[in-house]
Parts: structure tokens; C-alpha cells; sequence
């Protein structure tokens, strides 16, 4: 009699603890998912030319998918810049990134987008001809890596500086995204998270894809 | 007695009538300033390349600070395009406007920023020392209209490219203000009719500025 009042009361206890351990749980994830949906939409401007700071623990924090790892003993300076900024901004990707830059050798920004591509992001880029096989260029790495690059055929500058973050994030500015850019120029990138600006220079992209498909090359000889 | 009846009547017919139109003409300010203030703020991407329309109307409109005029028989297309947007928000500006560009040689351009100083306009030009004497810039023609323009000593770019018109209204993107870029680059300019956006870059304009002014030239020699 007294064992089984005993094991109604043991029972009831894991029940009433184990549905209290999941109602934690719900109201857990439903707060992080609300702050996350709820957070105000990203605005800023960085303007540059960028202080020179160490971007490693940035990069090594993404490659081991942690938390910044103990200080890098470098003598750059390691507080935040403009560049630390973008950096950070082009690293949160978690599903797609379009980029469409007339210029890209900055090693740093090659590094990150390299990064997200072995991470599963879908990394597309668009650039311009002139500009891609120069000295430095970050283009031949990356299409190395198997990102899909697509370039114009050279009738206009394809002279677009911006990043689409996941659909949902619009980087765009006076600046490509090269180290003599970033480190002397007067430049500025607009972070925007705004619906309507996303949508349109996501349109731009598919269109300019689409355009510059290889299928649609004119400086191929023609199949008879 | 019916005389003073009827002048009595007669004033209070006139004073009436006064009233009633002082009325009206203040309902209606009231109602035009009120849709100025609240209409939502601008917000537009222009993309280029701009098909070749003609701008004359618009130029010759904001000339004759009238309506545009009886349409031209130039033989292009007359109807809208980026390039004649862009204009239309260039020639909104009733106070100010400072320009922080890369390059300068459309002449389309070139002409709204003239006239927009000889109607009493505060034009000030911020431009890069090695594009400005370039042949086809625009920059020689704005200063010997008396428009001031400062320039950087050739340390790095000022590869800037916005406008801010009356202190309320961005204009900023990739595109140089170049025929070339206009007619032959993908390109894209926002508008953004935003508080602090455009602080921003104004609080950029003014330390561009202050560091430009040529008594901080190094190139002229020092007094003894």
C-alpha cells in the first residue's frame, strides 16, 4: 500500500519535473526566437579609410565555430575598425551570399567568403572582367575553392560594390574590396536591413546572374 | 437711414468676403505645408546603365524656375530614365548642397549644379586632386562659376560619390558622375530622405572638408 503511494508520488514528481524542464525549454527558445525576430533591423555606416587592426581572432572564431579564441600575439592593434565591422557583418551569413564587386583582392574579406563556403553557405559572385585576373585578385582562389563567379563581357564596367547577406542584408557603398581601398581611401559602406532595398539589389543580382551567364558568352566560337 | 442700412450691409458683405478669403488662402497654405511635412520620405534605388533620354526640359524648367516647357524636338526619347532622375532630385535643393565625388564630368550634371549656384543655392564640391583636371570635368567650369571646391593632396582616393541635398536628402551609391558611367556601367545610386543616415554623411562632409581646406595644403612652401 505505502510502496505504491511511494511510486505514484515518485512518478508524479518525474512528471511534474520533466514537464517543467520542457516548458524551460519552450519558453527558452521562444524568447532567443523573439529577440532574434524582434531585434531593431541593422543600420550603420562604416566610413574608411579603416584603422589597421588583426582580424585573426575573427576568423579563426569562424573557422572553429566558437567564440573568439585567446588574444593573437600580433602588434597590430586588435580592438575593432571599419574593416573588423564588415568583416563581421559578411561573417554572420548563415545561408546565402551574393556579392557583385567590380574589384576584390582584399585577402581578409577572401578569407571570410572562402570560410562561409566551406561552411555550406551559398556564396554566388558576380565581377567585372578587367578586374578579375589582376595581381592579388581574390577571384581565382575563390572559383578554385568551386565558388561560382560570374563576370560581363567587358562593354561597361560592371562597377556594383555590394553583398546581399542572406537575403536579408544589404552591404553597399563606394568601396571594393581591396586592401589599398580599405586601408587609404575615403569610402563608405551603408549596412542596411531593410525589406524593399534588399529586394531591389536582389533583383539586380539575379538579373546581372542571368545576363552574364556562360552560356550567353559571345566570345566563344559559335557551334555550327 | 436705408443709405446707412445699405453701406452697413455693403462693409459687412466686404468684410465678410475678406475674411472668407483669408480663410481659404490660410486653409490652403496650412494643407500644403502639412503635405510637405508629411509626405513619407523619399526612397528610391536608381540602376544604370540610364537609357539616353533628353534633360533639357528639365533644365530648361528649373531655369525659368517654371513648369517644364513645351516639349523638345531633339530626336531622343523623352521620357523618364535614371539619369533624369537623378537630376530631378539634384534640382530639388532650395538651400544647400554638398557633393563629395570621385569624378565629375557629365554635363547634364555639371549644368544643374550651376544654376542650382546662380539661384542662390550653397554649393560646396569635395572631388579628388587626380581626376578633377581631367579633360571633360566639370569641376574647372563649377569654379570659375564661383562654386568653392576643395581636393585631397593625393594620399589615398576620395572615392566618396553622395550628395546631400537641403541637409535632409542622401543621394550615394557606386556611380561616379561620369557620361561614361551613366550610359555604359551597372551602377546603382540610393535615395534615402533619412535623419540619420544623412547626419552621417554630413558629419563626414564637414571632417572632409576641414581637412581639405587648402591652409592645411603641405604643397605650398613654408612661410619663414
Amino acid at each position: 500500500m505505502w510502496r505504491m503511494r511511494w511510486q505514484t508520488l515518485g512518478l508524479t514528481a518525474v512528471s511534474v519535473g520533466l514537464a517543467l524542464e520542457t516548458l524551460g525549454f519552450l519558453v527558452g527558445w521562444l524568447r532567443q526566437h523573439l529577440r532574434r525576430r524582434h531585434r531593431p533591423p541593422r543600420r550603420e555606416v562604416l566610413f574608411f579609410p579603416s584603422q589597421v587592426t588583426c582580424t585573426e581572432a575573427l576568423l579563426n572564431a569562424q573557422r572553429q565555430g566558437g567564440p573568439p579564441e585567446a588574444a593573437c600575439l600580433c602588434p597590430l592593434p586588435h580592438g575593432e575598425s571599419s574593416l573588423s565591422r564588415l568583416l563581421q557583418y559578411v561573417l554572420s551569413a548563415h545561408s546565402s551570399l551574393e556579392l557583385c564587386l567590380f574589384a576584390f583582392s582584399n585577402p581578409q574579406l577572401g578569407r571570410a567568403v572562402h570560410l562561409l563556403h566551406q561552411q555550406g553557405v551559398r556564396v554566388r559572385v558576380v565581377t567585372d572582367c578587367d578586374y578579375m585576373a589582376l595581381n592579388g585578385s581574390q577571384i581565382g582562389r575563390l572559383r578554385k575553392a568551386g565558388i561560382q563567379v560570374r563576370h560581363d563581357q567587358g562593354a561597361g564596367y560592371m562597377h556594383h560594390k555590394f553583398a546581399i547577406v542572406d537575403k536579408k542584408m544589404l552591404i553597399t557603398g563606394s568601396l571594393n574590396w581591396t586592401t589599398q581601398a580599405i586601408q587609404n581611401n575615403r569610402e563608405n559602406v551603408l549596412i542596411v536591413e531593410d525589406e524593399e532595398y534588399v529586394r531591389l539589389f536582389l533583383e539586380e543580382f539575379e538579373r546581372i546572374w542571368e545576363e552574364f551567364n556562360p552560356v550567353n558568352y559571345t566570345f566563344f566560337p559559335q557551334r555550327k
